[in-house]
């Protein structure tokens, strides 16, 4: 065999356009790639959204985890940012980001030091639903030397962290105005798709209710990127948090709030094994895609074999089924994964490849990743 | 209300133990959490294992990602290690490890150039299971001035990678023989659990067909945790690739290979929320314990609350179903989970905690992780 010919023949990758291939070629794959014309888009339209309901624009950063994307968020428009960890906030700051809202209990010892620590420095809102989180935060003010803000979250049916009565929350806001170093600031929501009234009831009665013991939610929190239609809809909201919209995927097309062309992360991958005539294996699995399905079928769409399900995972296999596919890819082809959950995906590398629209641009850390806390 | 009062209260985490406790000040939850004791008497049985079935062995290290671990298996008698990818080879061979079996087919120029150069290092076997595959392995054999060592990859019942049939089998070991380069090592299987003798038929008949062409295979591997208790079964193997096992997890337990003690992994997690009477909220969610079932009921198994329920995952939040459980963990308890699947966990973080039994030691690099090729 002419080592010449196995060597030229096997080394091109065959790929649906040349950025893919000189992806393959500069960084192998799986790479998970951002089109930043794409993302500039998407931070405009989020901005544009907030501004037309008349509300403030604070995204969540969880889905990107970069102060250099949180910092176009804030030039674009948005009041501040939202951060699901102290670890993430730590990097936002450290990035320049002045204004942070963290949507989650935060305790303990160790949390409340770090905590207090942020607060010196940058304008910090926390969340709390219960009277233990509530008790531990004034350590964190203490170490400011300044009071910290404090939403009380409130839970419309998610069931996920909230109390469930706004009798509950009026309490807890009395609890936080009554607590040295710290100032209640209003309510974090998070409502239900199809749960609009029933917060709406819940916030009446709430304000209601803080208005009897002379308090005022200054701060009317909403969340979700697949709300943004519903933006503004919260009579007495002021704020809204949106995170995937910066990327969006699969699940964001599947809940009618994005287009295929508004996704601006790809998973670049190589088809790397086609053992059977109805099935190949893709160097994507659980460690890149993620297991996090969002209840679709499938784990990804793949834009040049959109008949091709991702049917299974090992931790380095994307199981293809190509049995309603007329096309199939070749052996050493690289593809286009749209992922299902764009968030979770961004979490698993350290950096994401940059393109505009063809054109590779460079790398962008993904800086507060791996940080657990 | 007094601040004095209200910071000692709220600050002292509730633990299970002392060195709970201890982790959770020290480091906040969740954090991740490997004994030392248990990954010893772990490395120790599974070199028994193989030992007393005659076979090397070829701990698979996607499980740690850790040279320092890598090193332990080998200094126990492990022949040597097996990698899913360059990535993890490449620290490896950093690492000192001189022996390195890439389990998977490696595509493209930049892995191939990447794979001569660790091939000019280290021992390299390659597993190929197409023509694409070995047409391009020259090229590292070329780079790396010597032969690359090459097994064909087998499938008998996973329909992951590997030939579905001894005669491709054959066919493709010839073709790595007479490539320039290339010497054909033997075969890579990885048997189903119930698959043992339809494997043996694939190996007994491939074996023939080797000696027809005047070849033979020095390596058969067989691979799996779950597969240990078969170890040796099948006549002609020579080498097992076991990763989970040094580590252990829900699934092996359910697999019947390992008790909960054997489980040297735990996460330690914080309630966070207790907002209904039969719920709570978990600080580790799909971005701690990720979305991987391994086909279990729930995500997890909390040793202090056995019968409570991780129902389901937010990125940061365990929704508890506590409804079963009579006993309830307060708001700021922190427990220790045991994770469905521990690879994909390991893989979430940068640092792993290390303990003794109830003594914290300090912490291990996960140092192959973030690479995604």
């Amino acid at each position: 065999m002419s080592m010449t010919a196995t060597t030229s023949r096997a080394v091109d990758q065959p790929a649906a356009t040349p950025l893919a291939a000189e992806i393959a070629r500069v960084y192998g794959t799986p790479a998970v790639v951002i089109d930043l014309d794409k993302v500039d888009a998407n931070i405009t339209r989020l901005q544009a959204t907030c501004d037309a309901a008349g509300l403030a624009n604070r995204p969540h950063i969880k889905t990107h985890k970069s102060p250099e994307l949180a910092r176009l968020q804030i030039e674009a428009g948005a009041r501040g940012i939202t951060c699901q960890k102290l670890g993430e906030a730590e990097i936002m700051a450290d990035g320049g980001i002045d204004d942070i809202l963290i949507s989650y209990n935060i305790l303990g010892e160790e949390k409340l030091g770090r905590l207090g620590a942020l607060q010196r420095r940058v304008r910090m809102i926390v969340a709390a639903d219960n009277p233990v989180t509530i008790s531990g935060l004034p350590r964190a003010g203490e170490i400011a030397g300044r009071d910290l803000e404090v939403v009380i979250e409130c839970d419309t049916g998610r069931k996920r962290a909230g109390v469930e009565t706004p009798g509950e929350a009026v309490e807890l806001a009395r609890m936080v105005a009554a607590s040295p170093g710290l100032r209640f600031a209003g309510f974090l929501m998070y409502p239900p798709e199809d749960g609009w009234e029933r917060t709406q009831a819940f916030l009446d009665t709430a304000n209601a209710g803080l208005r009897e013991v002379g308090l005022k939610a200054d701060i009317v929190s909403t969340g979700g990127s697949p709300n943004l239609p519903h933006i503004g809809k919260l009579k007495g909201s002021t704020e809204h948090r949106s995170g995937t919209s910066i990327f969006n995927d699969r699940m964001q097309i599947a809940a009618g709030v994005a287009t295929l062309d508004d996704c601006a992360l790809m998973v670049y991958a190589t088809v790397v094994s086609r053992a059977g005539p109805e099935r190949g294996i893709l160097d994507s699995g659980s460690k890149t895609l993620t297991s996090d399905k969002g209840n679709l079928d499938g784990h990804g769409y793949i834009l040049e074999y959109p008949a091709a399900r991702i049917a299974q995972f090992a931790e380095e296999h994307g199981f293809l089924d190509l049995s309603a596919s007329n096309k199939r890819p070749l052996v050493g082809e690289v593809v286009r994964v749209v992922p299902n959950h764009v968030c979770v995906v961004v979490n698993m590398v350290d950096r994401l490849i940059t393109v505009r629209g063809d054109k590779l641009i460079g790398e962008l850390p993904v800086a507060a990743r791996g940080r657990l806390t």
